[in-house]
């Protein structure tokens, strides 16, 4: 990253994205992957819980439990990618446009 | 299961729903895990991804896959449960109020 | 509605259902045609705000309520639906199959 | 709006957005109060539909589809807002931060 893109966003966001080779969320790394961790153990606990047919109720309790923990997570990786890619498009001009439309495409599957 | 649940659900489920010990999916339970597994696989490639910090949109789109992926298994563990426990209930006048109660919860939580 | 109905049903539903000429929310009726000249309203009052040329996030905000309260009339019209049609076709053994299977497509529209 | 709003956002939006009395949806108005109009119209026939004991499930797909036209326009005033006032407020540096707050906020509402 280039001083001109840490005096263009406010968010000293340290990746390089318009070459999409990096995440905006680095500083958010271990929390994120703590949370995909505890996603997976719930998945596993899941599949137990199918295998010994266990109540449909409590199994599909258990999948909403999964999806909302998975919907939390992307949240925080859209706020990151939104402070940090989104904004250096934005500020460098640097397919903005794009950015943006791909920004609100990934919404759209999350909703 | 006494012969009158067989008679009196056409789906001829032969799980004891009401004591809630049982699932309903026991048909689709082969279907159910892989689809766990495959899910659980999912989720540690985000994992993979996140730490090997790849771009944020492409975590984002692996997320939204799992989520649909849990939404697809959360709906036939749903109709399942509701031509087994939900049909059983119902024939037997056995707490259906509560059974289609409890389903309705668990649709809230899902949407 | 023959007596068979009524004994077999414990909700004593009043409505045939599997002619599709009726709907089983009669006892909500009230409430829902409120709610439904609620979100009307809440549909104008949005419109009125767009063509004033309203804050982005108003707008964005009133159009999320407005959803949420049809999500919550979908959810009392769905239990009344299951309660009535969908427990008749399962004690009548009339289609109860392609009822629920009915009932499954609803539920994925609305997630 | 300044000129140098103008240079600094490539979208060269109209409003002055950091004072939320305005709106970046202005391109689309028409089609915004259009897709309005129509929704309302949908929630008035599905009053109709209500009032005349219609079928269920032929009740809750309108209730979907208006929903679905909902998002669908929320998607499009959100696009919008991203180009504009969140853009300008991230090319003046102006509560970039807490303008992108708010973006998810309104995301987590609509999702």
């Amino acid at each position: 990253m280039t001083n001109k893109h840490v005096t263009g966003n406010e968010f000293n966001n340290d990746e390089l994205c318009h070459q999409r080779d990096h995440g905006s969320y680095q500083k958010d790394k271990k929390k994120i992957l703590d949370g995909l961790s505890r996603v997976e153990g719930q998945i596993r606990g899941v599949h137990r819980m199918v295998d010994e047919e266990r109540y449909c109720v409590d199994v599909l309790n258990q999948i909403a439990a999964s999806r909302m923990a998975l919907a939390r997570l992307a949240m925080l990786i859209l706020e990151d990618h939104t402070k940090g890619c989104v904004s250096n498009a934005i500020v460098e001009k640097d397919s903005a446009e794009s950015t943006i439309e791909e920004l609100m495409d990934v919404i759209k599957r999350l909703l």
